[in-house]
This record gives structure tokens, C-alpha cells and sequence, in this order.
């Protein structure tokens, strides 16, 4: 469910008069690659010190990929995993394994899982400014449950950067 | 370059008059880009009196997109699931609510989910003129409950150009 | 397609008129199963007179197969080589032995040969009904002056059904 | 340029004499273009008959196609489905309600609906040649049940040729 | 190419001191979808006033679509043609036109146009806000001289809106 | 799962030391092809003996093929399937037998199947060499429980090659 | 396939004659498996005799794959490109070197090179039995004269097996 | 050009001996994450330090990606470009800017550019341990000769760790 935040549209009315923007146009917050780059080494970093060579991927706000690595001996399938782990949490607003729930469980859900790029395995969790999703990180190549253990670590070694 | 031929307005003032069609031809009706555009923007519309960010779809018969519109916060996959709906409301004949409630609930029926471009989400309608289908609008970016009012808000404006 | 609108303009008003057509929709001439075969089996037959097994295919205004037939000793890729002639026929709205030598000699138009399913190789020639494309046939397996000439022989048998 | 080798001609004539094959070479029946002209022609008049516009292909023993019609009111998504199809009774030498029937109910055989190019909808049925499959006939657009039937009175016209 | 142009540089240090972003996130314009209607719109009237039924496609600065319109006697190709257009104007930072003679006539770009979704055809042009490119609209189906004079109409009209 | 096997950091710790590895590479165990010939043509030829006509397939560590075996009356999907066989062996370390039950089987596991160029039938084994799988064979064409024990007759005449 | 059909078909009577053929099945060589593998083997060990590591791809008169062996040093790409140009000089009839410099100096034959899966590359040459193309093996991985040569070898090697 | 140099053979010999290596198996160097990381990092260091907003993406031997990092306000094309460069400089064993070049003067090697994922733009070079390719880094967003030097900045820094 995509729904409309209200803060959101008070910061925006905010910004549109504190800066003067043309009427055509809007700003946006975007993740930049400095942070994407800490929260990615981080989601891997809690991986290899659990004993898994994982992939680790995040995205931007559209699902565009700012950075990916790879450990040399994880599976190269589990790399594009990891980025479509980190769409998902991004185009369904929320984190994959609770995507992964929600479908299961509502018979009207599931299809959103044939979406193309849609992965329903947890490990990709939303990345947050300012209430607004801007982006994701996704983990791939140990199991779903440390996936998603890792990817929270490394949005939570983000947030000071985002917030 | 594609040049358009005199010829052509001569064909068809006499084609109003005389309607003789010949034999290997057949005549049908299609949807107008002024009645799609009017739909969709009152799908639109009916989404954003709700308060979402939505993208909406019209398709002609054959599926072929004939308007887009997204609003510039919903996410790019919203137009891709408009344009699917839109297409699996002419493929199948009807509400993509009621292909899903039909696919879902009929075993031998659930493989039409598999044919490509199609998409088992509520939100698409189709429209009709004179009892055919010519056409379907979809909405993607709310909720399915939402998308399928907002779609036929778009097909109700549009009734009156189609009958 | 490109007509001049003002006097189609017209043209449709009196169509309109005659045929009490609502507003937002229009009518279209499509090319018929019955002419699509007898157009398809024209242009075979002649290939076939002429010592080559070869594919044929018909495709309707909007570019989708209405008839494919392939001689059990042409490659597959003569079918799918056909198909996407006839495509070209109707996208660039003539021959594609035109199209060919228009490509060729035009910087501006090159690219055009890299609008995904076109194919520049003769064989491909539209078919018109009171001066409009309303389809296209093609022929592949042979060589190209050869597929072109039999998709001719295919048109000149359906050109009485189409005028 | 595909030309036409003389030398095949007298090899030919030789093995009708002959039929002493090489070592590294085996010999397939195949089906002819004529007989699968017959058995798609017969599939699509059962439809008609019953006041169905459908699409109807015939694929041979590779599962490539040999023949498509379609209706010009059948959506063009009916021809991929009929593709489908009768590739899919080629693959998984059967009809394509046995398939969905036997997939449905045998959880190993579930994932064999997943292979690229499968469709396990009613309407495609194998043709047999001294009880091999040497290709099938698929019909698409109207339900599965009549969709069966259709393919099977293709099936049935071409009988006699095939055996 | 595509160059750091130092007044964008300057916008945002300015930016983002009055806005006290966090320091992991950017702001960045992005083009509303009143403003992407208006110019596609704008864009459509200058070819329909010349004789032409086309289409127009807007797209963000990701090169996403906000807004496609195709006229109901356009084929369906020339949507897609004014997809890839818009995009290429995006990704390679100019006019379809320029990039159409940058890239013949210079064997190091040349294969620029290999690149998937570009499309060296004239009539894509980019838009842009306090100097940055932030979107691009696009017309197809008309001819490369008057696509792009149609898409230059509609930036000119949205140029208002943006700046 | 992919764990990292303690056995294996333990062999790459000695031949770091002995072959005095420069600090950013590291040395990987890989399947030649006469091993991968060895096990394919053992893999076919326990099919064979069994009066199957299938494909078989081997991969390398990155999924990638190293040999394919096609018997001529095997439909060439079954080469495909077998490719995908051995490809899933790979990326989820284990037979796809077992793949298969694992995932009918756990709820948060199913979407694997829905990862690109997976496919959950049995038929695919991995090969060890040290511990370490490092690559794959599969069978196709039979049926699974056949499939998988040719899979196996491959890998266990391999066996003596990559220990 | 283009031969001149009249002889053919009073061969084809004589071979219906003898067989017993129902009139809707013709008779087709295809190459085995057995012959394959032995072109393949000679191709591979050519090559690797001259000290180059390639790939190796033996297809059938359709351009399905019945045998491919990477030699483990060698890119996949390799693999896919040996697999390419066998397609390519089935479709084509004739060797790849041949296809590309008759390609390269008649610009009505270049756009044959645009056909899906073609590639104009040497190395790939057609397999003949009785004068027939039945197959083509191709090689990939060292440098076209030399990949000509090895494909060559394997096809000489064939020969005995297939006349 | 895919020659086997024959140190690369001395050292496998050593190889083998030294470690009693089972007689199927090789031993391969791989490019480490943490090389691949650093090198990365230096060639994004060298675009940005010169005004640029790149991709920049290093891939293993197979051209698989073990690092991407993507400028927030770099087009999400630059990362895709970055992978294809760096993907062709494994292929064709050389730099990009060396392919263009080769590729451009020579007909017989210009198709080489038509093979799937290949891009001949410069940017793009290969990285080296033991004189043996173990991947590759690229560059792109800015122009050829930068992204050129940016990826030789790149791999300048990790040659130390690779040799």
C-alpha cells in the first residue's frame, strides 16, 4: 500500500516557499552514495563477522542501484538477489520479509509477488529521511533471517546519516 | 518519413457516403485518444481526492497503451502494474478484481496468471462501447479496493463519450 | 498514420453523422481473417512455383499475426524473419525493399533499423484498403527480390478484397 | 542468399532407391505444412461453429510453428496463448489439460509449469504419426473446455493423413 | 557527456545549508506531472496542428515516464519510439538530434547507440530547471524535422513552469 | 543456505602460505572439462541404459555450462531444463530434488522458485571437490526420479577425479 | 531450405512409395548425437592442439544445441558465441566467414546480421549429409581464421559419418 | 584475441605439484572484494577529484560484478554502461578504448560488438595478477578518455595487491 505521509506535505509546502521552486516543479530527498556506501558496509560487515560471504545491495528511491559488493566467493545469482530484495522493499514500502508475510497471508496480495523484479525473500529492508522511504538496503547469501539481520544493521548504521 | 497521402480524404468522404465495405475488410470501433485522455484523468483524479500518488493506464483494444500519467512521487513500477492491468482487463474480459477472485478460486483458471503481461491485481476495468469491450483504464499506487474505485470513477466519466 | 486531419476531419463527421457514432469513439477498417489467408496462400503459392520453400506471414494494422504459414523444410527463422517484415511494413508504412534503400542512403533514417522488431530486408509489403495500411504481408527463405515479388503476388490477390 | 543446390536432387533419387542411411545420420517423420494447413483449418471451423473467434496454431515435432490463424476479433494475446500451448503439449507429450490436471495435482511435477514457454491451459493436443508426437494443434480464445474440443477436431481431420 | 556544471554546485551548498539536510541525503528537482502534462500536451498540438497523429512521451530525470499520449491512429510503435527518444535525450544530455549527429559522425561515440533504450532518431529534447536536465519530452510519428520542432514546442511551452 | 564450511577456510589458510598469494587474490578449486566430460557422458549414459532419450548438463562453480549432451530425439527443452537443473544445484547447494521438497515445504523458502533461471525439478546434483561445491550435473528428459539418479550416476563417476 | 522442388518431390513419391509414407508426413535426416559429439571432439582438440582454450557448440538443422564442451579456462561468452555462429551458418547456409564478407560487401545482405541470435563471426560451418545442411559446428575462443579452421576439422572428421 | 601465454601454463604446472591437486581439477586467482573494493574506490576518486559524477563497477574473471558504486546524481545508465565495459574488457581481453579501436578499423572484428552485453566505449580495462586477466574495472559518466584514465587510476591502485 502506498499511502500519502501528511508530514510529508507540510515539509514539502515548507520547502516550496523557502525556496521559491518554480511551479512545475518539486524537490526530493535522495540517498547519496556516501551514505548508501556506510550502510552497505555495514549490512556486510554483520554478515562476515556471522561466518556468511553474502552480497549486499542498496538502492535509491526509484530501485536504481547506488551500490553493490560482493564477497568474491558468494554465488554471482546471489548479487541480483540482493538487488531485487532491495526494489521490492522499496516499491512495496516495507521491509521483504513482512512483504514476504503479507502475501502469504492475503490471497489478494499474493499476485504483487509476479510484479516484475519482485522478490519475496527477507533480507531488504526500507532506508528512511524524514518519514519518506528513500532508498533500501538488501542482503543476500546466508539465510533469510540473518539477511534481514544484516540489512537492519546496516540501516541502522545509516539512520544517524539520513535522519 | 511518413507522408500522409492525399488520396486518402478523397477515400473516405466517399467512405461516409456510401459505408459499401468490401468483403476482406471489416469495420471496428476504437477508443479516441480525447475520450482516453478524459478517463484517465478522472481516474487520476478520483486517486488524488483520496490522497494518493498514483499512475494510471488506457489501453485499446488490442492493450496498446494510449495515455499514461503518473504522479510524480508514485513509484515507476506503479505505471508498469497500470499498463498490466489495463492489458489483463482487455485479455480477460473484465475487472482485474473479478480475474483474480476468478482465477483464484478456479484451479483450471489459475494458469491465465501465467500468460505474459498479465497481472492478477485489482485495479483495471475495462470499457465498453455499444456492449464491446474497446478498451481499459487502471489505476496502481493506492490499494486494490482504491485503484479498482478510482479505475471505474475513469470509466463512468467516460460512459457518455463510448455509449 | 499521418493524414491530413482537417479534411478526415470532416470525413469522420460525416461518418459520425451516418452511423450516429458516439464522440469519443472512432471507426477503423481491419484487414479480415478470410483475406489475411488468401493473401498469405497467394504469396506461398508463388514462392512455391518458383522452386523455394519459404514463410509467410500476414499481420493486421497494428503489427499482430493474423496468418503464419511456414513450408515444413524452411528454417523456423524464416517464420520469425517473415513476422518481422511485415512488422516493419507497417511501422515505416512501405515495402521494406524501400525501406532498405531509404535506411541506406539516409544518415537521419538509419537508426531507424534499430527500432526493436524491424528488420530491413526485403520481402515486406503493406497492404491497403481505400488508400489506407491496413496490414502487411511478407515472405522469407527465399532471397529478397524473390520474397518481395511473392509477397506482391500475395497483395495483388487481395487487393480486389480490400478495395 | 539461399540458393538452390542441384546436387540434392540426385541424392534424393538415390535414397528412395537405397535408404542405406549413414552412420551418424537418423531419419524423423516430420509434419508436412498441408497436413498441418488441414488440421488448423479444422480446429478453427469447430470454433466458429460454435460461434467462438479464436486463434488456432499447429508447432511440429520441435515445437516450432508451422501454421497460425487468428480471428481478426481474437486478441492477439490469444495467438501467444496458442503457441503456448500447443508447445507445451509437444514438451510434455500430452494434452494441455492432462498437463494442468497432472501438475495440479502432483506437487513434484507443480515446478514443471515454471519451464519458459509452458502454458497449462486447456486446448492443446498432440499429433500423433505411428505413435510418435510429431507436433500439435492448439486453439486459443474461447474456453478451455471448448478450446479441447476444437484442437481435438483438428486433431482428428488430420488423422488420417498422419497415419 | 556529462559534465559537473559549477553553478549546480553552488545551487546546492546553498540548498542544503537553508535546509539543514541530514548529512547522508541530497535534495534534488524533479519534474511534477503538471508540468510533464502541460508540455506533453503542447507537444501534441503543434503536430496535430501540422497534420500529423503522433505520439508524446514525457519522462524524469531517471528517464521514468510521467506522461505518454498516443494518438488512436498512431501505431503503437511510435509510443515506444517516443519512450526511447525522451530517455536517450536524458541519458545522453542533449537533443535526439544532436545525439544523431554527434554519434555519426564522431567512430568514438558511434556506439553510444548500442547502448539498450537509446534510439538515435530525432525529436527527443531535454528539459531543464535552474540548468539542470530534469526530464525530457519526446514526439514520434510525424517526421525527425517536425518530431523535434513538436517536442521543442512542448519544452518551450513547460519552460515557465520550470525555471 | 551457504554456510562457510570451516574445512575450506582451513585449505585456503595453507595455500596462501605455500604459493605466497599477493593480498587481493585468492585461489578457487575449478572443474576441468574432462572431469565435467567424464561425468556428463557417465550421467546420459545411465539414462540410456534405461531406455531414455535426455539432455544432460554440467556447470561450473558460477553456474555457467561446461559441457551439454543432447540425445537427437530429445526435445530440445529438456537441454534447457537440464542447464536450469544444474544451474539451481549450484546457487542453492544441494540437489534439486531436495530444492524441490525444501521449498513445497517452507513457506519462506517458496519464492526461491521464483528467482531467474531456477527450477525446482529433481534431476540436479552438485560436485564436491574438498568440501566445496564446485559445480553441478543434471539429467532431463526422463522422468525425476530417474533424472536424479543418472544425475548421480555423473557425479559419483566423478567422484574419483575431484577428491 | 531452398532446393528445386520438382525432382525433389518425384523423390520424395518414390521414398512414399517405398515407406509407405501417410501423405501428410515427409521424412528428414537429422543428424545424432553420436556424430555430433565426434565433430565436436575434433573441433575442441584442434584447437586446443594449436594452444588455444575454446568452446565448442554442434547444433542441429533447427539450431538446437546436441553438444557443447568449454574448455574450463575458456569464457562462458565463448560458449555462447560457438553456440551463435553454429545457428548462424544453419540459417544462412553456409560458413560464418562466408556470411560475414558476403554481408560485409552487399549492403541489401548487411541487415541479415540484425536478425535475432545471428552473428556474423567466423568459426561456425554447415554439416552436410547427401548434399543436405543437417547441422553446423562452430568454434569460439580463438581467433576467427583459427576457430574456422578447428569448426573445419570437426566437420572433416564428420564427414565419414554422415555421407 | 584469446591466447594461452605460456607462463600462465609454468605456473599451473607449479601448481599442481605443490599441491596435489585431484586430477579433475584446476586452481584459478580470483580478484578478492577487497581488492576489488579499493580499486573501485580509486577510480571514482580519480572522476570525482576532476568534477565528475560517475559508475564505476569492477567485476571477477567470469565478468560477474563484485563492486558497483554509483554518484547519487549520476543516471542509473552510467552504472549499466560501467558493468558492459568492464564485462567486454574480460570478453576481448584488453582495454575498451584498445576494442573500439580494433573493432572500428578492422570488418572482420566489428561484430564482435554485436555479441550480447558487449559495448565499445572506453572506459572499461582489465586487471592483471601473474600476467593472467582475474577481471576488470570501468569507468563511466564522465567521457571515454576520463572514464579511461578514471579505470586506470583504478587499477594502478590495486595493482600492488594483485601482483
Amino acid at each position: 500500500m502506498l499511502v500519502a505521509p501528511r508530514v510529508v506535505v507540510a515539509a514539502f509546502a515548507l520547502l516550496a516557499v523557502s525556496n521559491a521552486m518554480p511551479q512545475g516543479v518539486v524537490t526530493q530527498r535522495i540517498l547519496s552514495l556516501t551514505a548508501a556506501r556506510t550502510i552497505a558496509e555495514a549490512a556486510l560487515a554483520e554478515c562476515t563477522s556471522r561466518g556468511f560471504r553474502t552480497s549486499v545491495a542498496v538502492v535509491d528511491r526509484s530501485g536504481n542501484l547506488l551500490v553493490v559488493l560482493r564477497h568474491e566467493l558468494a554465488h554471482p545469482a546471489t548479487l541480483e538477489m540482493a538487488r531485487s530484495k532491495a526494489y521490492t522493499a522499496v516499491v512495496f514500502r516495507g521491509s521483504t520479509a513482512e512483504f514476504q508475510a503479507a502475501t502469504a497471508n492475503d490471497p489478494a496480495r499474493l499476485p504483487q509477488r509476479d510484479v516484475p523484479g519482485i522478490l519475496a525473500l527477507g533480507g531488504g529492508v526500507p532506508l528512511y529521511s524524514a518519514g519518506e522511504i528513500i532508498g533500501a538496503v538488501a542482503s543476500s547469501g546466508s539465510n533469510q533471517t540473518t539477511d534481514d539481520e544484516c540489512a537492519k544493521a546496516g540501516a541502522a548504521k545509516g539512520a544517524s546519516l539520513l535522519e
